[in-house]
């Protein structure tokens, strides 16, 4: 097996990449290559028995999609982009990397030839829906996103839709849920509370919470992410028919019920950790973001989502030793 | 007023020109300037008082979009497409014409500056969508489609709508049903005999009738699309919102009732030089073509179709007086 991962540097590229190096393999066979790819060095994963190659590359440069596709991976797992906010704060670059680099990656496939023919994973975005929504969103509610990130992933999912259609490899696009609990540093993104006003806590510090506890959303640990990403990787795509583009099951959870589990986790002191600082900013901008999907379909293609809340925070205590106050 | 016609040299554009040349207006204004774009040279319509400009034009070439934004239209009508059989065997030409030529039409509107914000009316196709299908589609079911063109046409309806929101112009995509009767000579799409069946019988020819006449599907008038362009080029567009891509209002008809208006029209003479010959190919392509469509939200907005198929053939007798035998 010849795996790449394109956008090896982020959270999720990182925890997959040290997810298939523990495995050391993927549909029951033996991982002898991995390639890992982003615009930033990716770092080497600790405990890999096969050969890494790390390639800084941004797929919408010239002859760069080509370069990483005649290494002939096996699977591809399509993991980079810009974030929401940069998409919508720079028009151009949004296109150049979210759709062209996309655009650029499959058409190198289609024109490589001699039969070349990967498995493409590629991560969505609920961002592909907007406002207004049903009270959840089914399998076949309509794409209108809000956001030009939302709009560059909707046109990708058709994008990959097509070249599978055609033949040209095997594609399939999950949408993965807000990730919960984000490891790291408190950043910028609106939706950064909903990991911090755990994270923080949990290592002892103060957190921010600047919506009301009633506000629902939908979540995915980083280690179900990392499931969906190999489930995608190993199941019969047969499967899917001419649908190749799925949202991910999740839990649908209100920040009361966050901070109940966050209680059950580590006791009142640290929810009294949480400060409540309502910002109308934020309160307006999740307003506007999808609170719970029906995803019968993935369920029954064998995706899980993880079980509780609890479980969630407990998957993060274990995977994060270090993030402990 | 300066309206430009992107594919004025196809049957609706044409007959699109031909209204307007007539009204000699719209949204109230005279019409000064008709520019008519096609990849072939478009023809002058008749008795337009207004100047013409008849530009050949390939919009996905380097430079052209931007030479025809230039001449800064008010509206821009964009009906240019190559058709879903040769979209689908020519996959490169199909991309390049279907979706960079609307794209380099895009960026080139978004690039003129100078506060230019021209009304943008696009037509999609109802091959956004693909089976399996609900009884009737609603506003809100999802483009799944099953072929390149519908695909191209669902990218850019997303761009129309990311291009809009960023206020880049003001841009409204209709999805048009199948047009019926589709003037001129017998052509080799798989959807032709629903024309034909009343086209050539109405001239006293034999037509033949390759499917069950217990098939359903959606119609308008080539005179109800042109009046959908009309209205979507003087309409308020703020009432469309976010959401800029709507399927336009039909008649869902069977092929039984199709040959019931016929015989009303032109008797059972008429009805008697359609030739039963099922073909399992085209009935497998048929079978996979939605039949029916809820369009209340484009009936709320003053979107009308034609009233019934009686009308649609009289609106046929009337606007092609010499089609008749």
């Amino acid at each position: 097996m010849n795996v790449m991962i394109i956008g090896a540097a982020g959270m999720i590229g990182r925890k997959l990449s040290e997810r298939l190096a523990k495995d050391g393999g993927l549909s029951g066979k033996p991982i002898e290559r991995m390639t890992l790819v982003d615009i930033v060095a990716p770092s080497q994963p600790a405990g890999f028995a096969g050969k890494v190659g790390l390639e800084t590359a941004d797929l919408s440069a010239p002859g760069e999609a080509a370069r990483l596709v005649d290494l002939r991976p096996d699977v591809i797992f399509h993991l980079a982009a810009i974030v929401s906010g940069e998409a919508e704060a720079d028009f151009e670059k949004g296109y150049r990397i979210n759709l062209d680099g996309t655009r650029a990656l499959f058409e190198a496939i289609r024109l490589a030839g001699e039969g070349y023919k990967p498995r493409v994973v590629f991560t969505s975005s609920i961002a592909v829906f907007g406002a207004p929504f049903p009270e959840t969103i089914g399998d076949e509610f309509f794409s209108t996103p809000l956001t030009s990130y939302g709009t560059q992933k909707a046109i990708c999912e058709l994008l990959l839709s097509d070249y599978s259609r055609r033949g040209f490899f095997d594609g399939i696009g999950i949408r993965l849920p807000t990730i919960c609990i984000r490891p790291g540093k408190p950043n910028k993104a609106a939706s950064g509370f909903f990991s911090g006003i755990l994270r923080e806590p949990l290592a002892g510090k103060e957190a921010i919470l600047p919506v009301s506890e009633d506000v629902r959303h939908w979540f995915a640990s980083p280690r179900a992410a990392v499931g969906f990403l190999i489930h995608a990787a190993e199941m019969d795509l047969g499967r899917l028919g001419d649908r190749r583009n799925l949202s991910m099951p999740g839990l649908a959870a209100t920040i009361a019920e966050e901070i109940e589990a966050l209680r059950r986790a580590a006791g009142d002191a640290a929810v009294k950790l949480i400060l409540r600082e309502p910002d109308p900013t934020i309160m307006r901008i999740v307003a506007g973001w999808p609170r719970a999907f029906d995803t019968k379909r993935a369920e029954a293609l064998g995706f899980r989502a993880d079980a509780s809340f609890d479980a969630l925070i407990n998957a993060y205590i274990e995977d994060e030793p270090r993030a402990r106050g």
